[in-house]
Formats: structure tokens, sequence, C-alpha cells
């Protein structure tokens, strides 16, 4: 990642002079939150050369991940075996995972635990929501991630709720009105824009109704301040991979307000939920709290993959992670504008820090392909139709040196062209 | 492991007799099943001096388990990140799985779909039944496992069907009289006594009265030739961390037959199960056959554990893992019977090995201090209410002469009467 030809020697100053006043910021964060710069340390360090704003997506490794695995496999499997099951702590894992990240999602330690998929977990908190208030409708909000919506409609289409569709957060308080919504499904962060949601601020004007609102933060929980409990939020899930660091497929959380938490049985009724697992009852009678809501046995593997990243969180200062996240987004939408791309592209995050998640999006009409383009340059980032690239740096991980370097290759690849050729074309995931 | 005093020198001579001929039985065994013979030396070994009847909680590990596990930990994720869902098979496993599975599992390569626990999956079924059927009856066998019907209660308690309990499966004609049954939900193998069901004998008699058959195979997959599509069965669901050994809280695998593949949405509708996942469509539409019956993001990570064991399953002819799984139980009993322990203990199992699952269950009443006495010896194996000592060799990994050793062990303790020393009193899980 030298500086290619096509930038003018007078950008290629501005992108040095750039590069030296990020590295005065990293020194400073790193004074500043001294506790996170010491959890910074403890991820794994990518390959020479690759820059990394894929945290929306796959979030960075704990180094202590692999060792952990593998001792799960060693001696957890092939060692001990069933006796795993007594000696070690891989049935508690849900709730102590779950403990562990409470800090960072502002919740108390009972109040969250980690199983299964944010897609099922959302299905289990809809259904809980329709049974605690006994009403039917479920409000879903256009920008929710589709799989939301989708779980929606299932229930739906099974006769258990009628859907209300609005079309943005500005329609709510108009779907709220009629007094009959069970729960308001939203995401926190739009996937696409970026766009954060205040959850102090909806969470007691859906809870004035009646209703419960419940929260998916896949794209903020490890990101930025969530403040669960603090924001009066009802009903949560997010999603482990991202942010979080929990590897790639990881186990989902779900959080529940403590008044609700006894509130009803949860619809999937399983073994690990109940409130004797190993007594065998005849009968469910589901357990205390928010362990209801776990099912089948544990994903012990991929929980050890999240354990090593829930000790991290243990450690890290939620007001420390908001900080740091806006340090880094504020100054990567600086740097675009210091070199003059805003020409070229636009902002589509809200530029007001408080108002946008874990990414920035930019609108340009090749997201595609100028996507592909920087991964090919060793700067992993990710688009989405029709028009967004989105950019997104772990508060715990990123330096803002690293966005340096991402706007240098930005300026390359828009200077010369080079993200047009047809090799960059191909859609992705 | 040597001959502890308490032993007669009659007994002492008969086991080393008996030794020998397991040897035989082995080097016979070899010979006659040269794939499965392959396949076996594809596990690694556990510590040298402990053996293993655990394969009922959790199966042996795939010797390449640990090196693909950390290919995933360290190129996957610390290196290509989000690059992997593109270049990776990340998103196909639950479907690659499910078809390398889908021979032991007597299923089309279609059938099978890899993703979630049995408990959720049991859900999935249970609702699809109900759909499909349009009845409202489920009816539930008091031996399956209790998860199973916990699932079935939540379902009831929603107002979503009805259960009809049965004690036996001796009731089941006169439940499916009324001809109202949606789904009727059966342990192919009952997890205390090992009896295994006859699916092919039971599968049309549920058909022949508009039912659906659901069958847990839990006890019965990778241990027994289970034969899904010649048997006629319509749905299951089994465990994959027993018997299949993809590891501890390994993902679950569905099977639907070919008739009802399409044939209703599933309950929990999710991206993963959507027909074209990534177009982010604004409505749910199920994907062809039983990937619908997908929801969330794959486990990656547990993925990676459970394709070294399907790996494996590929190559397995379940004619031949039934032949093995037949003389290895045979065998035990017959060994159980030479030396006498027939004075001490009963067969809870049935004595005709067609009627036997994966493991024996031998009826002893101090069978949680016995248990945990033979796992202090170095020999695992596991107890459950009131009185069943459960002894779960693997057909693929398990040889004679373990079990040649396992009976000198149990007369050992018996003989000397040390399994009822206070430090084994303790339950375990």
């Amino acid at each position: 990642m030298t500086a290619p030809s096509p930038l003018s020697p007078d950008l290629d100053r501005r992108l040095t002079a750039i590069l030296l006043r990020c590295e005065q910021l990293d020194a400073q964060s790193e004074r500043e939150h001294a506790e996170l710069a010491c959890v910074s340390r403890q991820f794994a360090a990518g390959p020479e050369g690759v820059l990394y704003f894929d945290a929306n997506s796959i979030g960075p490794m704990p180094a202590s991940a692999p060792a952990r695995m593998q001792s799960v496999l060693e001696q957890g499997w092939r060692v001990a075996r069933r006796r795993s099951w007594n000696e070690s702590d891989w049935l508690e894992q849900p709730r102590s995972l779950g403990a562990r990240l409470s800090r960072v999602l502002g919740a108390d330690p009972d109040g969250v635990v980690v199983c299964d998929t944010t897609s099922i977990n959302h299905y289990k908190l809809l259904r809980f929501a329709l049974a605690v208030t006994g009403r039917r409708v479920i409000v879903v909000e256009r920008s929710v991630f589709p799989t939301n919506r989708y779980v929606a409609e299932g229930i739906a289409r099974a006769g258990l709720a009628e859907l209300r569709n609005i079309e943005s957060i500005d329609d709510l308080p108009a779907a709220l009105t009629p007094g009959d919504v069970a729960v308001v499904s939203l995401s926190q962060v739009d996937y696409r824009s970026s766009a954060r949601l205040d959850l102090s601020k909806l969470s007691p004007r859906i809870t004035a109704h009646g209703a419960l609102g419940l929260w998916d933060l896949s794209h903020s929980a490890g990101a930025v301040d969530v403040a669960l409990q603090r924001s009066g939020v009802d009903l949560a899930v997010g999603c482990g991979y991202k942010y979080l660091c929990g590897g790639p497929g990881a186990p989902s959380f779900i959080y529940v307000h403590p008044r609700l938490r006894d509130a009803a049985w949860p619809a999937l009724c399983g073994w690990m939920g109940h409130a004797d697992t190993f007594a065998f009852d005849a009968h469910y009678a589901p357990a205390a709290g928010v362990g209801r809501f776990q099912v089948g046995t544990p994903a012990v593997l991929a929980n050890a993959a999240m354990a090593a990243a829930a000790d991290l969180w243990a450690e890290v200062d939620p007001a420390q992670l908001e900080a740091r996240h806006r340090s880094l987004s504020q100054t990567l939408i600086e740097l675009i504008e210091d070199t003059g791309l805003f020409a070229h592209l636009s902002l589509s995050s809200p530029s007001d820090p408080a108002r946008r998640g874990g990414h920035v999006a930019l609108r340009f009409e090749g997201a595609q392909p100028l996507a592909n383009a920087l991964v090919s340059a060793g700067v992993v980032v990710s688009a989405r139709k029709p028009d967004a690239l989105r950019i997104a740096p772990h508060p715990l991980v990123t330096r803002h040196v690293d966005l340096a370097r991402l706007v240098r290759v930005l300026c390359s690849l828009i200077a010369d062209g080079s993200w047009r050729q047809p090799q960059f074309a191909k859609a992705t995931v």
C-alpha cells in the first residue's frame, strides 16, 4: 500500500499529513482510554498489509480463541468426553457468557443469556411479547434487517399475530395509537445507512401504549453504548459474531427487562430452559428469568470462542467504547472531507455520531465494484444494494492510522478509476 | 487396569479367555468390515488406559477435527474474515453436511439439513406437521426424551395443538383411531432402556391414519441402520454430538420425506431458509425442500467439527454399521452372562439386537454409584434414574477387547463392593 501514481502531489502531501495526525490521535486515545488499549492488545493481528473494516460482518478474533478451542477439543472432547458435562462449565455457559456481556450491554448480570441464532431469538421474543401482552399486533418498521421481518411474517402466517408495517420510525406514534400493539420490532441501527435510533427516547413511548419494544442490536452491541437497562429497553437480541467478536456463526444474545423475565412461558420450551433440566420431569416448568429462553444443548465449541470474547468485554467500559467509536467514525468522515472525496461520494449515515451505529455508510453508485476493488487492495469493506459502501471500524481494534491508510487507497482507486475493471463487478454476500 | 485381587482364580481365568476370544472377534471384524476398519482408524485415540462407552452422550473425536477447526479459526476468521462468506463453503454447510450424513441415515442427499439443536428442530417439525395436516392433535409417547415432550407442551400451551399422551407404543392404534392426529412424536430408541422401535412397521400405520410420524433418532443415528427413506419415515430429527461424532453441542439434523418437503411454510421463517437469502426481499418465500428449515446464520465453528465427522460418515455402509453394532452389543451381553454378572444385575434392554438402539442398559439398584466407580476406574459409562446403567459402545471405534476389559473392571467392582464407597454416591448429568 505505497502511494499509487494517480494521486496529485498536493493530495499525496495531504495524505501524509493525515497519517501523522492519525498517529497523534492514536497516541492520545491510548492515554485517555488505557483500559481499552489493554483490551485491544488481546486481539490477534491480521496479516501484514490488510486493513479490516468489516466488524459489521465478522469482528476480529480475540488472541486466546484458538488455544481455548484447542483445549475444549483436546481436553473436553477427546479426553474427558461425557465427564465434561459434570466437570466443565459447558452447561452454565449460556448464563455465564451472558453475565460477562452484560456490562457492555448495560444490563444486569442476570439479564442476558447467550444461545441459538439472532433469528431464532427474535422469534422467541416476538412470541414472548404476544404472550405477555395478550395482544395480537406486531409493528414492523420497514428498515429492520430482512430476517426479522421474515420471522414476524411466519408468526402472522400461522395465525398468531397481525402485522402492521410502518414505513419509518416517524409512523410509530400512529401505529401505536389504537392501543392494540403487542410488540414493535426495531433494528437499533439500520444495516445499510447505520442510522441509530435513540433507545431511551423510544422505549418509554412504546411502553406508554402498553406495547413492548423488541430491539435488534446486531449493528450496535459492541460498537457503541447501548445502555439497555438505563434506556428502559423491554426486549433485545443481537448478533454474537459482528462487533461482539464471538467468531463466525457465534451464538446470539437475548436481553429481557427485569419486570418481564418471569411473565410468560417461552414459545420454544426445551430441557435447557426447564427449571430443573436433569430431573427429567414429566412436564415442562420454566426456569426463573432469562434462563428459560434456552432450548437445547449449548453449542459448546462455539461457546469456547465466544468465551474468549466475553472475557474481554467484561473489561470494557461502554462509555469509553462509545467515545472511541465516535473518535474513529468522526475522523473517518473528516478525512474523506479533507481529501475531497465528497466530490465523488456522499455520506448516507447521519453526520451526528450519536445517531450513527457501528459503521459509516457512503453513497456511491458503484458501491459493489468499489468495495470489491478495496478488498482486492487489502482493505476489507462491504457493499449493500443499491449504493451503500459500508466501512465498519472496530472500536477495540481499529486505529486512526488505519483510517488514514483506507482513505489513501480510496483516493487512489477513485482517481485512477480502476474499480471499474470488470473483475470487480461481481456481487458479494 | 490390571486384575484386582477380589476375583476368584476361576473367574480370572475365564476373563483371560474372554480377552483372547475378543481379540479374535476384532481380527474377524477387521476382515469382514474392511471399509469400517478404515474409517475407524481416522478417529483420535483417547488417553491410554481409558475406555469409553459414552457414545450416547458424546461420541469420539474424528482425528481431523482439531486441524479443521484451527484452519477455520486462522484462515477463515483471523485472516479472511468477511471474505469467507464468499470464498468458503460456510453458507452451504447445512446442506452439504446433510448430504454427507444422508448415506448413514438412509436418506437421499437432498433430504437432510444440519442446523440448530434437536429441541428446536423438534419444534420446527411438530409445527410443520400441524401445518401440513391441518389437524390439531399431537400424540406423545411417554418414553420420549423429556425435551421432546416439553416442546410439545409449549405448542399446546400456546393454543396451537392438543396433546394426547400415550403410555406405551401399544396404545398407538387407539390414539390414532379418531382420525384427528396431526403428528406422533416418538423416540426411536428409549434413552434409558435402549428399546428400539421398528420404523418400517410403525411408519405406514401412522400414515394410514392421515397422521405424520416424527422420530427422534438421537440414540440410533450413527449407531444402527435407520434406513429412513426405505422405512417410509415422514419426519425425523437427531442429535449431532452422540453417535454421529460432531463434537460437544454439535448441530442437529432434520429429515423430511420427499412428498412433504414443500408442503408448508416453516414455523421459524428466517433469512437462511429464504428462497433467495441475499436478495434481501421485502417478504419471506421459503427455499425449496429441507433448506427452508434453516433459520439464522450457520454455526460455522461447530460445523467445522461436524464436517470432520460427516466426511467419515459418507464412507460408512449402514448395513455394516448395524452388523458391527450387533456384534459388539451381543458380545457384551454374552460376556456379562459368561462371567456370572447376571446374578447381580439384569438386562433392561431387549435381548434381540434388532430391538436395541445404541447402548446396552443394565438394571442395577446402585446404577449411579456403580457408574461413578467405573468412571473412576477409567471406564466411562453413565446412569439414568432410577436404576439404569448405560453402556454405549461406538460401532466405528469400540473394539471387542474393550468390552472384555470393561467386564473385568465390572466384575472387580461388584466383587469387592468398592462401588459402595461414599465418594461414588454423587449424581451426574
